[in-house]
Parts: C-alpha cells; structure tokens; sequence
C-alpha cells in the first residue's frame, strides 16, 4: 500500500517509519526543508514530493498543527482520487468535524492518535510511538465506512487500539486528560522560574513537568483549538484548588484529610 | 555500625533495607504490628524491638508521619545515649527546628530524604529509593558538626547526595516542588471521577496522575504541616492558571503562545 504523510513532524515521522516498517511505501510532504531532509535520513519516508503527489496514496495522514490542518485538508481533497482515504491527526477534532460537515466528504476520518512526546521534530519520532496507545477515529454519520476500517486497520498495524468517539466526547474528555496537564505542567515551570535550583526536587516534579516545555507554537495552537472546553475545565481545576486552599488556610485538618481520600478512590477507579 | 529505625514503613524500610545492605545492623520498631511482621520478612530490620531498645543504636532515624513526630523524637531523645545521633525524615522541617531549638541538642540531625513512591508500606521499600536522590539536611547553629557528618557518611552509602539547607529555604521549596505536585495530581483525579473512562488519556495524563492516590493519612499531615506555605503557593499557582484561562476566554492567540514561550524557556532553565 502506498501511505502519504503531510507534516513529517513527530507523529508524521512515527506514523512513517511504522508504515515503513510494516511494508508500506511512504510519500512525505514537509515545508521545513532542514525536517524533510531529517524525515528522509532517519527513513520516516521514502521519498519527499508535493502535497498533491502526497495526495495520490491510498492513505493520505494529515499530519499539521492545528491552525494549518483545515487549509491543508482541503489542499489534500482537492488533489485526492475519490477512492483514497485522508485521515487527520490534530488533537481537538470540532474544527474539522465542522469543516467536514460542509464537505460531506465520505472519504476523510478524522482522528487523534492518544501517543506524543515532549519533544517535537521527526529526530524523536520512533516506529513504536503508537504501540499500546489509542487512537481516537471520530467519523461523521456519512463517512464510509470502509474507509473508517481501512485507517482502523492501518492503526492497528501500528500497535495502537482504535476508539470511535463522537467529536464533542473526544474534545471535552482530552481537555481533562490532555490539554490540561499540559497547561499545569506549563504553570508549574514558570513558577519554578525564580527558585535558584530545583536541587530539593523528587520524582513527582520531575512526573508532573516532564511536558512542562513543549513546543510552545504546537501547543498554544492546540488549546486555542479547544478553548471553550479547555477553559471550563481550567475553571474547574482552579476552584477544586481554591478549596483546598481554603481546607489548609482554615487549618481543617479533617477536610484536607477527606480531599485526599476522594482523591485516592479516584484514582483506584482510574486504574 | 547499630542503625536505628522508628517507623518501618516505606522510608523507614528502605533505610533498612540499604543499612543492611550495607553491612550495619538493623533494630526497628513499627507499632502497625502487619507492618512489622512484613518489614521483618522482607529483610528491612534484624529485629523488632522497643523504641527505647531502638533508640540504643548509634544512629536512629525517625522515619514516622509529621503528625507524630515531634512525639517520637521526644521520646528517642531520652532513651537514648548522649553520643549517639538521631535523625527524623519528616517532609517539613520548620515545627521539627522549632522543637529542636527548644532543646538545644547538638546529636538530632533534622533531614528529609527527597525520594519516595506513589505506594506507603514496607511491601514497596527498597534497597536501592534513595539512590541518586537528593537527601536534604537541615541542621541547627548548636548541631554538631560530627553529628551531621555521621548521618550524611550513612546517606552517601545509601547512593544519596546530601545537601544542607536552612529549614525555612527547604519548607518554601518543596511546598513548590513537591507538596504543590502531589496537590495538583489530587485535584486532577478528582475532577475525572465524573468520567465515564479515561481512555483517551496518554503520557501526560499518565505522568501528572501518578501521585494522585498517595496515601490520605500521610499526606494530608505533610500539606497541613507546611500549609503555610502550601497556601502561599498554592494561591500564587490559581493566579497563574486564572491568567491562562483569561488568556483564552479573550481568544488571546499571542498571550497564550508567550505563556508557553515563557513556560519552555524556564523548563530549559531547569534542565
């Protein structure tokens, strides 16, 4: 099968050198010359081209920050045989649900790989980034449903669990699991700004930055994708925070107590 | 050399674990009576003994939640000789100074190894927790300097780096780099109780959860114990969330690309 990628960035450099690994023939498309000539050398693609050459794949993947995707997925429609899938990769999915509804194109499946990495580029971009991970598919009523189970079935190949999740379900639940860990890990950095060291740091600072830096271009895109949700749950976060706050400045020792203990439940139900 | 341990938990066990390790001989005393029947199966002491008895070695470490540490320390003080040491691992070191300064004794080594673990209990200690991990000491003006040199020869052997601090520079840094965590990771796995799964969640969820079902008791005794300054940064992390968030109510595509500019840069630093 012939698998295009445009954007050979992190997830488009794995979703090539996973494809390549599986047998597949990979055509890149990337507009960072010095990222192209990285997706090549480290074999995420076989051959660097056009997007509309790109676009002539069985399976197009899409690829792009967010505030691109829309311009390119059009770009890739339009070059497209009708009989090829498209498929995106962006993490909010309301946007191209939306431009996809004015579309009614039965052909593209939207979706959202649940895998990443802190850093960016395709020099971190591995064939086994997906292996375990799952890989959120939040098609329209029209789309076909042969080309749902054909990049279910690509997924697969790559070792990730295909989930299908209506658009808003996908949007709201990773502002929660996602994009809101990312904004406290960001919080929590420019907090440490002014400490001399972090000398006194254990393991859970180390958990709780570990996505504390990421690209910052990438990632104000993608919550500005998601803005709404992302507000209300950093809404929510924060008052959760206030109250504790106000447990310890009360000095109640018992509702601190108790906070901790919701907490624990939580969690075990989360395991 | 005899080692001392009061509290034969997840640090207690893993200080005997390494002594014995180590060559030294291992006296305990743990009054859940599971606990110490565990932390003596699994090789953490020689022997379960009396506080007292303990408190003969030539070094104790007092390794009991905040809430009863001031009671223990009281109690290892008179039982035990002039010249030997004695040491807590209590995660705040001011209200053990504050002790401390009232009684003026040069042979008690205030300290807090920075290691630990999602779980509590002598079941996950191990040999090998503090390697590598930075073992803070506080000490008095009136502590001697023998003393502090007996405990930080022991902690080196143990594969940890000790580093001498003032109690209140140690109590303002980890309310920001490790009560603050364990916070956020409470609050952020409650706010997910309400979800039906977390299964679009990936590393980052993964990461910033994984102290989010520390132990209650525990806990909520180490944020009460420093709350003043867990207030403090607790508030000064709300502020810094609320102006993320107002960033993106006013669909600030700038203000939240500077935010994770400044976010990166500071995570750089940090590196």
């Amino acid at each position: 099968m012939t698998i295009g990628i445009v954007g050979c960035g992190l997830v488009g450099g794995s979703v090539g050198l996973a494809c390549r690994s599986n047998g597949h023939r990979v055509l890149g498309f990337e507009p960072n010359s010095k990222n192209a000539r990285l997706a090549f050398e480290r074999g995420c693609i076989d051959q660097q081209t056009s997007v509309a050459e790109v676009s002539q794949a069985d399976i197009t993947f899409i690829c792009v920050p967010p505030g691109f995707v829309a311009d390119v997925a059009e770009e890739v429609l339009e070059a497209k045989p009708a009989e090829s899938v498209a498929t995106d990769c962006t993490s909010t999915k309301g946007a191209i649900v939306s431009w996809l509804e004015t579309k009614k194109d039965r052909m593209f499946v939207p979706g959202h790989p649940m895998a990443g990495h802190e850093k960016s580029g395709p020099q971190f971009a591995s064939a086994w980034m997906f292996r375990g991970a799952k890989w959120i598919i939040t098609p329209c009523s029209f789309t076909k449903l042969a080309a749902i189970q054909q990049v279910e079935k690509l997924v697969k190949e790559m070792g990730a669990i295909p989930v299908r999740l209506r658009a808003e379900r996908h949007d709201r639940d990773v502002a929660l699991l996602s994009h809101l860990p990312h904004a406290l890990a960001a919080v929590l950095v420019r907090l440490a700004s002014d400490l001399d060291s972090t000398e006194a740091s254990a393991g859970s600072w180390k958990d709780l930055t570990r996505v504390g830096g990421v690209d910052p271009k990438l990632w104000s895109q993608i919550l500005t994708s998601n803005r709404e949700e992302v507000s209300k749950i950093l809404g929510q976060f924060g008052d959760s925070l206030a109250d504790l706050r106000g447990l310890l400045d009360e000095d109640d020792s018992e509702g601190v107590l108790k906070f901790f203990e919701e907490a624990k439940r939580a969690k075990e139900k989360q395991n």
